[in-house]
């Protein structure tokens, strides 16, 4: 079995993209292909496309907009590492980055003199996200220029806004109903915000924990199995699984909150706690995050916006005025500082939260996968 | 800039494979490529093909054989994860395995019915290697049953034997002339045998360092400095290197060796010391590897049947004979034992050393790389 798939980074991941009429129609078709593209079984993934660590573990397979004011639509997926399992539960922010500049170069948008608009819906947690996309001359450049916090590589501008993204999963912004509350975990007692904006994501306030929440990777590592337990308990809160359920490890993502204080990056630059607003350091899957993922940014900067959270507080509810008039959280993570700006429309209310990303495609290819997924596609088809 | 290449695994490495008419000519122009299209420079290696780890971050160039009785030529690349660079100086027998999968794939070589023999030069080091590739029907299977120990994934059965691999770097066997000696690194004495065959290696005797061979992956990683160090003095003392220029982290191979013990392999597998010869424990770069290269297979092989060696002294001299004839090495490495064959001609006196192994295409891709590298292909044309 020969599938097309092409490779794009998107920020600080790798996402291998499928266009829908490459791959089976079920969901779990889709699964095999994956598991057994990726080779998800190995912990190193070495017998197939997987990095082998969470950040490039990713896929999704891409279509053309079913709605009206949709152009694409795609399903995301978590590809398990030494596991073959895939988690269908979230949303990456990275990956839409990379699915934008696929939908130009796949002619599923129209390219525009200068800026390319790709209106895209997850299908995952029904998510809208809008990307403008750096067309000059209406061509899609090859590279670019732009950089995001965690890498050097540069590439192509993108902007990510997220739309509406509140109670995407859930259908409230706060699922508990509370803004902020105690979560009994291991016999302790936490300080925490459930919320659910881009992602499900249970925000634990450092001093709980004993953090400040601008620690190293290094020692966020240590903390990575009470953080999974906190994780695990939120999900009963948030209405997410059933106690006696299995555990998603991608879902709800997972923060530690602080006030902004002075600390080195994991690249070792100096970050004072003046150049940022609020210190976050988040897991991805089971280990710390080298910077933040976007749909955390985007539950972080709702929770700065929602009064009484752990963000709210750390932030004593100030955030700065951009240029344009939106305001500006300025998120500092492990990689250094990242900027939301928050557009709300009071007379629609409706709220756009959006990044500055880069992306660049980086191969087309042709994957080889077993026997049994053409059985499946040739079932699908 | 669009360059056609491949990836293959071969046993427990990924290898991106380039026909040598898709890339510049000149070495220096394919490691700027190379180093661009695997983001040598970032640790992650986020925004290119590589795979970050030493492992996953390979490449050959492959081209037709130049000499009689030579299919393909190729040059292996061990490119840098978070270092710009590409080291030049060593083989790999994974990625010879890959290249003959891919030599058949490509019409390098023609199909036979049954296995096709694919005879390989290796254009770093001269090596001379052959693989048997299974070839039923005259045909390539895209898939097969055999493993190699470190990875569950199953591929395409190829044999890969090492021709007269000794003195392939620096013209001897024993390049120091002594079989074994006193290494002084840090003010310590360590008792080594300094070998060249299929890749040049320091062997440590395991006693010397306090350990016994058999140690868990952690337990190598703190070992991991002081083996840097002995593999930078022996860089020297084999004439790799002048004493003050830089130090290549791939060669030589540096290996602990003790006596057979009961242990655990990292999958958790028991070993009896039954089951296997001699316990080996290698670094890859800078990490312990997960099994063993094979060129130190060939390494350590070659010093079982050198008297006078630790590998020798290790194993009391004794090897096991196999069904065909020929003498049998048990390598017990952290994934589990691995077995080499000896086949010696005493009539023309060369020598070969066989490995079973196992290969898969999991890919063909276009990759797209910076515009330098039009230019760097431009001039080359």
């Amino acid at each position: 079995m020969r599938i097309p798939a092409t490779l794009v980074r998107g920020g600080t991941s790798k996402c291998w993209l499928f266009n829908s009429h490459d791959v089976p129609a079920s969901k779990d078709q889709i699964e095999s292909l994956l598991i057994d593209a990726f080779n998800a079984a190995d912990p190193r993934q070495i017998d197939g496309v997987g990095g082998a660590t969470s950040t490039t573990s990713k896929a999704a397979v891409v279509s053309q907009g079913a709605e009206r004011g949709v152009d694409v639509d795609y399903l995301f997926a978590q590809v398990g590492i030494g596991d073959s399992r895939v988690e269908w539960g979230s949303n990456c922010g990275n990956c839409a980055t990379a699915i934008a500049l696929y939908a130009v170069s796949h002619g599923l948008v129209q390219t525009a003199n200068g800026t390319t608009v790709v209106r895209m819906r997850n299908l995952n947690t029904g998510a809208r996200l809008e990307a403008d996309v750096d067309t000059p001359g209406g061509t899609l450049p090859a590279f670019g220029d732009a950089r995001v916090p965690g890498t050097l590589a540069t590439g192509v501008p993108v902007t990510l806004a997220f739309l509406d993204a509140g109670g995407g999963t859930t259908g409230a912004i706060l699922p508990t109903g509370r803004a902020q509350e105690q979560l009994n975990v291991e016999g302790r007692q936490f300080t925490v915000s459930m919320i659910d904006a881009g992602a499900p994501m249970v925000l634990v306030e450092a001093a709980s924990l004993g953090l400040t929440g601008s620690e190293s990777l290094a020692e966020m590592s240590q903390h990575v199995p009470l953080l999974t337990s906190i994780r695990s308990a939120a999900a009963v809160q948030m209405g997410l699984r059933e106690a006696d359920s299995p555990v998603d490890h991608s879902v709800p993502k997972v923060g530690v909150v602080g006030a902004a204080r002075d600390y080195i990056t994991a690249g070792g630059k100096s970050v004072a706690a003046t150049e940022y607003d609020v210190a976050i350091r988040t897991l991805s899957m089971h280990a710390p995050h080298p910077a933040i993922g976007l749909t955390s940014a985007v539950g972080v900067t709702t929770a700065a916006i929602t009064p009484g959270t752990v963000v709210h507080a750390a932030i004593a509810g100030n955030l700065q005025p951009d240029s344009d008039g939106a305001r500006l959280l300025r998120i500092g993570t492990a990689a250094g500082p990242i900027d939301t700006t928050i557009v709300s429309d009071l007379a629609t209310g409706s709220t756009r939260i959006g990044l500055q990303r880069a992306a660049r495609i980086i191969s087309e290819s042709i994957l080889f996968t077993r026997e049994f997924t053409l059985e499946a596609a040739a079932i699908s088809a």
